[in-house]
């Protein structure tokens, strides 16, 4: 298992830190995978950090760690080793995670390291940095082979020998006009099938899928997804070839939009799991709890307008917490299933009334039965005529009418271009709190009498 | 946009069933992608969907559209399709998609087809059902290129061109012994840049990662994600290659998996959203409400335990939701950051104490903060004297507490080796609901002296 590996290296990496065996630490460095290093300093001291990474002979790891690394990690570390040792490192870097990283740095640190950075090597990274960060211009690589159509399969395979060895994913061979417009795309595997003779445009697929510079990323990785293809080829305004997006980024970028939008339903905002900082988590969260005690404030003037019947019977009051609570739950429900719906394609913003009828049905026949079982509860132990019924009806409402709100509005939220995700977790749970204690109040109103 | 094309498929297709242009849909639905078709099929009815499948000349696409279907329109198109025509489409389709549906039937349906596929690949399919679902030999193909090590560079090639064309992802090269051991792995890529004489084992990478046919399918697309491969091979007890798992699978298990949580964190259970039924929805969603109503009956005794006191001061009433609120939305927040952490990776079971601090921490100060402002709101509204205080400091004690059991139970629940998702949502809002509001009635009981 992934974990029980970690756990191992991390205790004896720790155990050599400590012993000060610098010989063996070397070895071991150097001969573990970027990916499980990453894993390991996050339980390392800061100073041990720097000593290990100044311990990596392959300057291609250094990059490959400070990709893997968080975000608040990898910057510590950027500021704390040598400006030319940190442009090394980064010239060897595929050039969209170099990208990446300088884009997280303050801007004097960025500009240093660009100006530092070779004419060429540099000016890659600098065409990255002026795309969107979550576009496919973004994350592509400009790494890709690019032939004309009338190379035959020979001499294609000879320019992969010859000139794109250091291409990341060569299993498509993009064609492209005299101009660089995208006109087809072959694979590897047909360059071998093929008589060496061919030219390209005999066997090239000219159907090929192609997202523009500026497509969001995520819709760029649900057409990889979809269409279980390895690399989409990215294009400019003109049609032109500039870039892939490959399938590990695409990986990386539903994991992370599965993060962004769970945080989201909670109310836990772009929190990444990154952020170390106590107060940088609290102001991301301030804000949505805020709708939700204005939320509060507004549900406590409700019940005091209704202090004269609630001093009158004071048990009434024993019930609220549970009618809302339950209203709040299945309110929940029926949002993440709708949320998560629309963000993985399985609900459609059209079925609009099949999706809101369905969830009020499954509301009304957990409320009628939540209804019941409460009901007993209240006869048991309060006997006090009517006010079962009242709890029993005001738990069925609630619980409806949360199912209701719980789905129409992420679907309304998505229709008007509003990210679904913030129309759960505390809005939902507060509008229902407010809906279930005015209906419970109303309702015990009228069958109280009082 | 994908959301665009979709809708402008949809509204074709539509059009031209009502027409009855048979003509012009055979020509769009033999030009459609198999994922695009899937998508259309979900907003047709059943009849023009049999009608349209029929009229598929491809029996690959039959086969791709099948496995693109969610689980309950898949199974109603077989079970309506004669099983001849079934047959030959499950003989055309990848051996792992092929068990995966037939996995779905029932009993004597699944046998039926069994038992009419063709010896071999009936077997292959056979043997992939043995396997668990969840695990690297439910998901795995047994399509892969495997080549003895002294096979060369040239020979390789032409194994190529001649026996693996059906090969799904020709990337990696498997190099085995003579007991199909695996013992080293190289690409297409290298099979061409090398000179031709070469034999593999000059080239191969010996240091390759395996995984066993019984591990968990979330460990190996973590794998794969951890090490941006495009396949990982199954191994069997013997060390002996079996299959590959490749990294279309790898996206479907991440995107699967992160919705599996976020329907657990919201108590809807395994609840996919394939499920049309209401009856079968209620049913999954009902337990996780049964938790959280016995805690709003356990609240209601503790509110009617303190009748005496609220009957003396009913506005002490008006303020238990904001203060339950408040809690139960911390709580979630810090649930959410815990259970996603630790499902990413990002944090590790062993930090407990500092997680938990750092929730600690914030929902301490969230918590003074909105209990300074609810004061206010108090203070103005009613001007009771300590009411405000109560209010206020309640309010914070209840959104520490909160933030305590929403990091601490996780990852409690973690260490139990319980899945730390269903800690969180209802469970959570539950157990802060008690503790909120018992706290709320001892902090008044002692500052207002009723």
């Amino acid at each position: 298992m992934l974990r029980d590996r970690n756990k191992i290296l991390i205790e004896t990496i720790k155990r050599l830190l400590r012993r000060g065996a610098l010989t063996n630490l070397r070895k071991i460095v150097n001969k573990t995978h970027a990916a499980d290093l990453s894993a390991v300093f996050g339980s390392l001291a800061f100073n041990d950090q720097i000593k290990l990474f100044n311990m990596i002979k392959d300057i291609e790891k250094k990059g490959n760690l400070l990709s893997e690394l968080d975000e608040d990690s990898s910057i510590q570390l950027i500021e704390a080793i040598a400006l030319d040792d940190i442009v090394e490192v980064l010239e060897q870097m595929p050039s969209d995670d170099a990208a990446d990283l300088i884009g997280r740095l303050s801007e004097e640190k960025s500009n240093a390291i660009l100006e530092k950075m070779k004419k060429e090597g540099s000016r890659e990274v600098e065409n990255l940095l002026t795309y969107g960060d979550d576009t496919a211009g973004g994350i592509m690589v400009p790494d890709f082979i690019a032939l004309k159509e009338d190379t035959t399969a020979r001499d294609a395979i000879k320019s992969l020998q010859e000139e794109h060895l250091d291409v990341e994913m060569p299993f498509y061979l993009y064609v492209v006009d005299e101009y660089g417009k995208l006109v087809g795309v072959s694979s590897l595997r047909q360059l071998v099938v093929v008589p060496p003779d061919t030219p390209l445009k005999k066997f090239m697929e000219t159907n090929v899928f192609s997202v523009h510079t500026n497509m969001d990323q995520e819709e760029v990785a649900r057409i990889v997804a979809r269409y279980d293809i390895l690399a989409v080829p990215v294009v400019d305004d003109n049609n032109r070839l500039v870039g892939i997006v490959t399938v590990d980024d695409v990986i990386d970028i539903f994991r992370r939009e599965a993060t962004e939008d769970i945080l989201k339903m909670a109310g836990a905002g772009e929190e990444f799991i990154e952020t170390q900082s106590v107060l940088r988590s609290t102001r991301i969260r301030f804000p949505w709890l805020f709708v939700s005690c204005i939320g509060g404030v507004i549900a406590s003037l409700i019940i005091g307008y209704f202090s004269g019947m609630l001093s009158k019977m004071v048990y009434l009051a024993a019930f609220m917490p549970v009618i809302a609570g339950m209203g709040g739950n299945v309110g929940m429900q029926s949002s993440t299933i709708v949320v998560r719906g629309l963000a993985t394609g399985r609900i459609n913003i059209r079925d609009i009334m099949k999706v809101v009828l369905k969830e009020i049905s499954i509301g009304f026949i957990l409320g009628l039965i939540y209804g019941l079982i409460i009901s007993f509860v209240v006869e048991y132990r309060y006997s006090i005529e009517f006010l079962s019924l009242a709890v029993g009806i005001s738990m069925a409402c609630s619980m409806s009418l949360a199912a209701l709100m719980g789905s129409l509005l992420p679907m309304l939220f998505a229709r008007a271009h509003i990210d679904p995700a913030i129309a759960t977790g505390p809005f939902v749970t507060t509008i229902t709190d407010i809906v279930s204690v005015f209906c419970y109040f109303q309702i015990a109103t009228f069958l109280l009498g009082i």
